[in-house]
């Protein structure tokens, strides 16, 4: 493998679901940067350095993963990182369609880099940080879905 | 079957294809609850107070169908309500994946509770409340979409 | 709730997909009638007679649940048995299309009954009978996925 | 053939694939309107009228293409113009139930009009207008996705 | 438009569905062969014959369809007939996946070909030739779904 | 990575599609090994021995490739090999449900192993093996599908 590998998202929070895929793909992609996009425009519900920490603290213990952020088109910052492959999740339930329109976008602007999918273990089937949000807001318990950290900081966020 | 069966939904506003799916579903659940989302942030073209007094118009007259009205998590009012169903609507023409996703996430906040699917007639397989809103908002004819009292309602909101 | 249900379809052989779905609709739906499609045409690993006896063997604890078969055309069957509703599993990974033809063609042959859809628990969501046969005939492990009767017998049809 | 074939969308701007299909559609369809949507509620990067000049200088060689704009129902435009197909692009990785939902709902408010679909070479399959403006809008190449004029306004129009 | 359109297909048997699509076609597309797939090596319930007799019958009275059949390779024949378009169906409950691999196949095979998707009407979103067989074969009623004579016929065949 | 890398498959014949996916997981995938499903029951067009020569022929000049044949349980031969990620390619048009199923009962029989998807070019999105065997059985040509060994192979295999 040609470099280091990059897992770019949103991460708005980080669920169980991309902590299960991080851990997996760690095995096979080293090293990994986990990569929070800092898109200003787009309302989010964790501000940046949030999200930022809330990865060094979950993500720490895991040999070869490293957590940085990022703006600006996703083929320059790989491209600045060296990276040749960049790492996706696809769910049976997300929008595939969007990935693939996404992955064949990037493959035309940066011929030398490939994406590579992964899929979360059946029981993340149906997670997303959308899902997670709706149900904090509403002040549902969302412990079973994302990681001790997360869980506690949206507590604190919806607190009314 | 173990008490109320609840249908929860936006209805802004309801539609033929709606009305059709109660109707039958009246004849399997009883009693059913028609229960609108009051969720104050969705901005929406009908008040609550409006679909509330549209459902009860039109949904007068059929046997063993209350209307109702909730905010907050969907399975915190199915358990005040002491419910242990929760019907959905499911067109191939719709976004069965959200569906798939709610479902899936309110089986883990609530493993005693199902989700039960059922179709609207092929007729209503392209009909939805937001499809009724652009053509009405456009000045198009929707009586053919929905029940007169919405019709009517439709005709003075867009009245410019 | 208007007589019968009927939960028709292949059971070759049941999973503890379908195993999960039939114990959850047996709390909304009484009496629920599991019924065996003894489709002479299509080939089958286990016989109609195999499929009956797993199937009274594994379900008969459950209260309000028989078991039968049938033949011809599913509505036929249906009337025959004075029932309104049928009920069908659907998966996120499943033939979803399949299953919504088959309803609206029902629907056009028999407008006085309707189909409900169910889904399996999130971990059954991979989960088919065909998948099953497939591990089998290649001697892999299906104790997971089937009830222990079907697993017994399964390795007694795959024993060279 | 009856009269017109309207092609109606935002064109928000016109890609290669738009190009590309309105090149191939003027074989079959003569005369052809390319139609812009002029919706004032809808935010846009490019006005109705860059738009328009836009398509008005691209598709000014093409035999019996000519560039128009609407507002309010597709319906009523299209029978102004005494036009009986609208024409729709659909890619595999496009919102093709969207696309059903308008067709079908097209026809029954205009029984008489027919929509045709076509679709764009395999090399445009992964292009749309918003996957345009999102490159640009980061500062990427997008000379390889739109004709020459909408690559230059875009690069003025993202300058900062 | 330049020549003849085709319609390719099994028809085994038309349906009210085809019916319906090649009717409103041949609105737009004129002159219209409707060419019945002679591909020996697949089984058919109608032979091609028959299937020719059908068609022929039920297609007389619409102006500017005739029928034809065809083996080999579907672009050979198009060129053949000096076709330059080809007309396919397409259902939202249909394989619309296989009909864009086969289009862009096309595509390659016949640069010069393009093709062209017309929507049945929504009430035969439903229907196809494989499910109104099925439902023949199991002795339904089928005349709501395919033109008289072909009623007839099933009828015929499907005779103890 | 742990170990080599497993892209199993029916390769009957290989295409241009698969080999532009060897070339860029070699780059990632350090071993590779392209493994034949040698399947007794299910009908080829092309030997397994044929298969394994043409896929030697095509693919000897990519560093780190090999190419190897296997029957039984996809995770055996896994465990066998020391493998501990399986490749797929997965297309907008092709069976993903399928692949998803596949991926998630994999992961069930075997925990330790992972699946990672990529993608082929834009160009090969509707390149499947059934096509290309349908196209030459039909006398088309075949030659900007396939790699040369594979055309000349195909063309004996079909001369009449």
């Amino acid at each position: 493998m040609s470099g280091i590998t990059v897992y770019p998202g949103s991460f708005d929070p980080i669920t169980n679901g991309h902590l299960d895929l991080i851990r997996r793909a760690s095995r096979i992609f080293q090293p990994l940067a986990v990569a929070v996009l800092s898109n200003t425009e787009k309302k989010s519900l964790f501000t940046v350095n949030e999200r930022l920490g809330l990865l060094q603290d979950i993500l720490g213990d895991i040999d070869g993963v490293e957590v940085d952020t990022f703006d600006g088109l996703l083929v320059d910052y790989l491209r600045g990182r060296g990276a040749r492959q960049v790492l996706r999740g696809i769910r049976a339930l997300s929008d595939f369609e969007y990935e693939f329109q996404m992955a064949l976008m990037n493959q035309r602007l940066a011929p030398d880099i490939d994406t590579v999918f992964m899929m979360p273990r059946e029981e993340f089937t149906f997670l997303s940080s959308r899902l997670v949000r709706e149900v904090a807001l509403l002040g549902g318990p969302v412990d079973a879905f994302v990681p001790p950290p997360v869980a506690d900081l949206l507590k604190e966020k919806v607190r009314p």
